[in-house]
């Protein structure tokens, strides 16, 4: 019934695939991200197809729904192998892809799939937190550290971060020296978006707790003091006439926020993100 | 307990009548408005009559608590006619009326009883949808439909819609080319309001969902992006001194908001309204 | 495990002394607050000690958590007496303290005990509500009388309010005549804090539901139309390099905000609060 | 992924069909069994599909999940009528259907499309309410009349009704009169089912707030007093070798159960109910 | 509405008053029985008048609502006063009255002013918890101690406890010592109640947390291993034909079950001890 | 405040020590049993330290809290070396343990180190489902394999397993062929337990599913028609004066339960299995 949204029966047929990668295995503080995919798809019976914002409509484009792959809990290894093997048949056939989280580790198995199929990928990543950690309770792969991992593939000069609020002293110092970091705000944003050609290829990574908790409670770490949807979904239309070759929309934990509100954020998210990467 | 805001102990006595009507039947989505009245009448008891923003009290005003109509579930037309019953009477006797929803569809039960009573009554709209479908699902009568049937009967020149942010084309084209539509904001609603002069009879019909999800977030159909608490109480503020002769608040469904904090920001609507109105 | 937070492992050793208060036996509308204390600690969990806004962190700072006191329900002049026997000897050694309610009543208690040690005690109160009645529901000893019985102890003229949004029209008028009173938001705030020296001893009461619901749902009565975190925090680090020489953080009810995000704010002001006061 | 339950591709190859009904129009008291159909899909994730108590697994059998129906809200004439052009075709082909609701008048819109195919068919009915006003809130059709109807069109002494425990004396001397009535508990059941030949067509209509809101409290009126999971689970075992030529599993209100336990049990009957019709 | 329960407009007409008293405020655990009453008077528009139990309606007596009395927050000893002060007239007209709670400490205030009616009351204690503690927390009036004030006033003799499961060995062995002590079930009470004549006065308080929480989670203390609603409405229907002078049902805590299946149980609870009392 | 339950300051002064592995890595349906140990702690507050079932008071034996350990999520294996690291000293220093889950998987952690103390330990297995798969979606180590796993190491022939009723088919076959296997109750328990001299050391594991929803959502998979509190209150009596080396209760999901009934249940099996063991 979300013909209205994803309008190709298979994904060979299909400009854009969205994939639901419902992991949440290294979610140190609350889980639940797992439920987000399902969620997202559910809350797109409450909206329109057609965007205002753009006047454009998901119904006139070729979008395909994967559904949601299927992760071995409790093995984080293996999960990050299934994401790329899921992937890269996409990748070969030229696909663009938008994830739904899951948690932020999810990120790392799509960087390190795409990488190979670009070179100088640039991480656009908006966050509340900075997830630059080396590692994180003596672990290497973690939603903690996930940027510092794909940075390391990508380098870090190819790393833009946006809204940060929280970290460590070390993670704050290190986005300092080694990325370029935009915390607190979108303020920079449109000043540095516009710095990127049409064919520079884009790398996207939403992690949802950049909003406020006010627009979005549903999530495992609410960090106060944020953006807010306006602000993001604004961001996001800056987008239109980029090379977004990939993106990912993660951490909306949906039984967190019972109302819904954060639920139809992350579908709002979707629609604009899918409507201006095509 | 209620007798600092609701002062008459009848309605013959009362300048202002204040209707429940928990009708929730059309809704498709997400069903509960059904019991927006009574959260509203239970949150009046955790602010004062008083406001601090008109520096005028409740308690001064004769304002009559009718209570809830019975609604026969499952039956739309009958319902819309059991408004008119009850409305014709308090419209009669010259009193103001300001209806609880429940769901918007009641506004049409509402409009259809006066424009029996006033010549050219315009709507001031605010909602986030534009409820302006020629049918929905198959059906003329509905939430989704009720600014089309209610402009068939004033004209759609006399509809003004501030704050809309979502719609198919059909309704956004309809908008703009027969009705006075300033949709996303507030902005252009301060200078409009000016244009009518004490006499223009004004129904004012509140869809809450106005409100961006974080501000009111106990709703069917919770749309991001929307205007704060303040800039619409700022709105009512302005309907002072105008000739407002009707009004409805819609669409609050509190169990969507455990919090309450929905409930309280319909029981601040409907204080400052009243005061507004008297 | 809060060890980053709460670095001292006996109050003697500390700078800074965190003490739980979990009474909320006046709560007119809505219980709860009761719960407080522990949910922000627990959520503590969720943060950092570091604050990227002040470039410092807890972990450097000699910081006690108390726990919290043994309220015996039901009897509320034995509570406050219990607040002054557990303070008392803390600033006697000269203790810097912060109390976490529970709901507003406990800040007459802790100032009741502070007015012994301070000559021109000012107290600083940020809310949505005045707190102002001579008597509520024939009670003198309410958190709606809080601030009232305060004011009578250190004089009304050291009284400043900011961000008060609910009253009666006689709080609102005393407030006027006899207090500092700034409501509706922070915007005077920031310059009357400057007119005090570094000197001056300054008690920081924040009652959270000073925040918008949006903000902060999870308190008994929240109030629209109020400040957002951002301002709030900001004019916490407006107090750096002022006396502050005890605090209260109240009214955190978490229960009524399900998604934490009330909790996480809560903890932030905390943690904001701490650095500033050190 | 439910093809473990749901084995069949398409509703030709299947000997079972089970249809979502997601209509709750003429609910009085709490709406919500519109979410039921999608709750209960959703939980057979969380069990096997093979029985321990029958050793038989669905995915054995060819059972085609239909998905929801499409409900013009608003409407409830309309909405019996869809019901019958959706199932009509499938009692054609002789296909054996469960109906998953919503509400409990969806029965009704079963039962006027089975009798054409059905001479003597058969009521067998598992409530906590009879059902069996002539009329509630001067409607015809509703959640309170619908075994007055349907017991209209079969003959009431076609109409078996287990488990009553609420009603007016009207209702409850009706059903004592006209009905083969065993009130309170399945006490009888046993005994009675052994009464029909293995030829007689049955229609087996199980509204779940029969079970003790211990149980079952996911329901839109939950009445005390009720018979436990094992007891309904057994009646149903005794259902096999019976002739069921249709059924129903109504009233799951998800919502009102946030521990998912009802959408378990709910689960749990679909599974038990379908391997004894096969 | 509630008219088909509470027929007389009138307490003087009335031969049964029914008497809300929201206080919880010795509550330690957890608060929210001040909720109880509103929440018993909406549960009864789920229910019938009639019960089959019984064969009698509640719609043929005279039974008043008195609505809730204003409870003093913070002020234990005042509450128990307003308590008397409400009831004193009810008993000097030969009512019977039902309270409903609010926590178990007004059981006492209801005692206190009772044993002036009548010699040798007897108490019917239906509980999970013996509330014989002498004092807790520091405190004589609590919820925790009040069968203990109440037998000081109507002699431990005349105190006959039922389905008691938790306590300190101190208060068990005081039970067993000086009351009538039947711990864990039901068993004995159908005996023991037929040695009561039709005139012995007797007073029936009903903790509700004496049901198991599979039939009753919505309570501050809920105590695994209790009885059935069953069980519990039987014994009820035993006190038909008694001296029922006076009763109350507490401990109802709405809240703490959002399904309203509590609520549901106590409404029924609050059926059938009005049936046995008229 | 707890302790009148853990008695002893420090693990060596201890007879009895309680650790809580807040481990749900490999959860598939619903996470959450992470938050199982400060909730059963939290709960205790709400109970007493003194067991009317068993006569005897927790605060008279020497009992530790070790709180809870470190868990490095998403690695599950390293999970499971931490728990033995943790226990291995407590077993040297011939402690008993009674570990709260978590999930089930943790059993396998603890089985792995404790077989290395006793020869022939039995494991006595209390569950809703087999837990007996040789893998699960890929996984050798899983809460749906943990009892396979387990007993590799005890041999099946010293695996009883009781109330279990879900699993596939060909779980149920691997435990009737070759472990002690009784499904669906507890009816043969009281006399299999009688079958253990007071030296053979036994390992009981309490997965609370076992028990039915209706006394026990709060978990991840609620599976219908299970065993009563009391039931299984009257098992752990049953294990007194037989020698039961170690424990665990697990799958206690408290969100899933916002009564706390599920929690205060767990509470209650904590303290009467405690007492057992000493």
């Amino acid at each position: 019934m979300n013909e209205e949204f994803f309008t190709a029966d298979y994904h060979d047929d299909a400009e854009l695939v969205v994939v639901g990668i419902p992991f949440d295995g290294t979610s140190s503080f609350r889980p639940g991200s797992r439920f987000g995919p399902p969620a997202i798809r559910n809350y797109l019976y409450g909206i329109e197809g057609w965007s205002p914002y753009q006047n454009r409509d998901m119904a006139y484009y070729s979008i395909y729904d994967y559904g949601d792959i299927e992760i071995p809990f409790g093995n984080t290894e293996k999960t990050l192998d299934i994401i790329g093997d899921t992937l890269n048949p996409l990748f070969d056939a030229d696909k663009k892809v938008i994830s739904l989280g899951g948690e932020h580790l999810v990120t790392y198995g799509i960087i390190r799939s795409l990488v190979n199929y670009y070179d100088n990928l640039t991480i656009i990543h908006f966050d509340a937190h900075a997830d630059m950690r080396d590692e994180y309770m003596g672990e290497k792969l973690s939603h903690a550290t996930v940027i510092r991992r794909a940075g390391e593939i990508t380098g870090f000069e190819n790393v833009y971060q946006f809204g940060i609020r929280s970290g460590t002293k070390e993670e704050w110092d290190f986005s300092k020296n080694y990325c370029n970091f935009y915390p607190f705000n979108l303020d920079k944003f449109f000043e540095v978006i516009e710095t990127f050609s049409e064919d520079d290829p884009l790398y996207v990574t939403i992690d949802l707790d950049v909003l406020d908790p006010a627009y979005f409670p549903g999530t495992g770490t609410p960090e106060p003091a944020g953006i807010s949807t306006k602000e993001l979904l604004k961001a996001i239309l800056a987008l239109n006439y980029k090379n977004v070759v990939g993106a990912d929309i993660v951490e909306l934990s949906p039984d967190y926020d019972r109302s819904g509100a954060s639920s139809m954020a992350a579908s709002h998210v979707l629609r604009e993100l899918s409507l201006a990467m095509l």
